[in-house]
């Protein structure tokens, strides 16, 4: 089930090729705001003290790499306010808003956050091949490889989540 | 160059197959100790505050990973001591006693400790398979997925540090 974090929204355009890497650095930085908010909002509802520091800690990232980008677009397109296209890097996230009601919540979240930041990488990975400098690839496989980081961090929280009782043993938490 | 911090030591028997699991879990305590010391000496030995906060926090993962382990072990052989067989993963890493000279150095042990991570996620994939339950399964998925969050993290970083000019200017820091 898609979960209402989730906004499919328009995914890029396919029949004129890729947007100018102008759009596409704003795609970025939208994502990690997107996925900071996300973050934020869902470590506000988790009460698993392991897991709530993992999330909090991602949403930490996120922020750093928005910095990143910001710099990166600074120095690419000097004095440009950055636009934000409309169209945005697979599915976004939306703050989460609502109560979980319980384990399952929690899980089917940590799940489109995967596939969230597996997307990323993979757009980072693509944005690799568009830039020109080495230094900009350089910059693009930083921001690919810690996507690929957090993806990982999260499908290791997920599996023992998925045992939920097994979880609260190895961490010491109480039911959800 | 092979670091004065990587012990070659000795590999795991090969002639006779895997050792019994419980000797693979002492190894595996045993390398997450190795881990986490050589990660808390390293982190000491480095200016640069973005890359010491990342490594401290490795540190800190690698102690959880180990009190995990130990709570497996104790659960699956209950009463006894755990074994730390001479044999261990891979390359062993060992605390950094020696001042950093200067980038190169930091880089050359960000490469190794890729290195150990990488082969730890193959280790617990394949404790994975031997182990029985599917709790324990699950456990092993964690640890691997884990130790592969710390490989992309750390990758990151690696591909920022070669290029040490842009790293200052991304991460604000002086010269090493």
């Amino acid at each position: 089930m898609v979960p209402p974090e989730l906004e499919e929204g328009l995914p890029p355009r396919k029949d004129e090729g890729l947007p100018p890497l102008e759009e596409l650095l704003g795609m970025a930085i939208k994502a990690e705001i997107g996925a900071r908010k996300f973050y934020e909002s869902l470590a506000e509802r988790i009460d698993i003290q392991e897991l709530r520091e993992k999330i909090e800690w991602l949403a930490g990232e996120e922020k750093k790499h928005e910095e990143l980008l910001r710099k990166i677009y600074a120095n690419m397109f000097p004095g440009k306010e950055v636009v934000f296209p409309k169209e945005h890097i697979g599915p976004e996230l939306q703050p989460v808003t609502r109560k979980l009601e319980g384990i399952q919540d929690v899980i089917d979240l940590i799940r489109w956050a995967m596939k969230a930041e597996e997307i990323a990488a993979q757009f980072y990975a693509k944005l690799e091949e568009m830039v020109d400098t080495e230094e900009k690839k350089r910059l693009m496989r930083y921001l690919s490889d810690m996507e690929w980081g957090h993806y990982y961090n999260l499908k290791a929280e997920y599996e023992l989540l998925l045992d939920w009782e097994m979880y609260g043993q190895m961490m010491h938490v109480g039911p959800p």
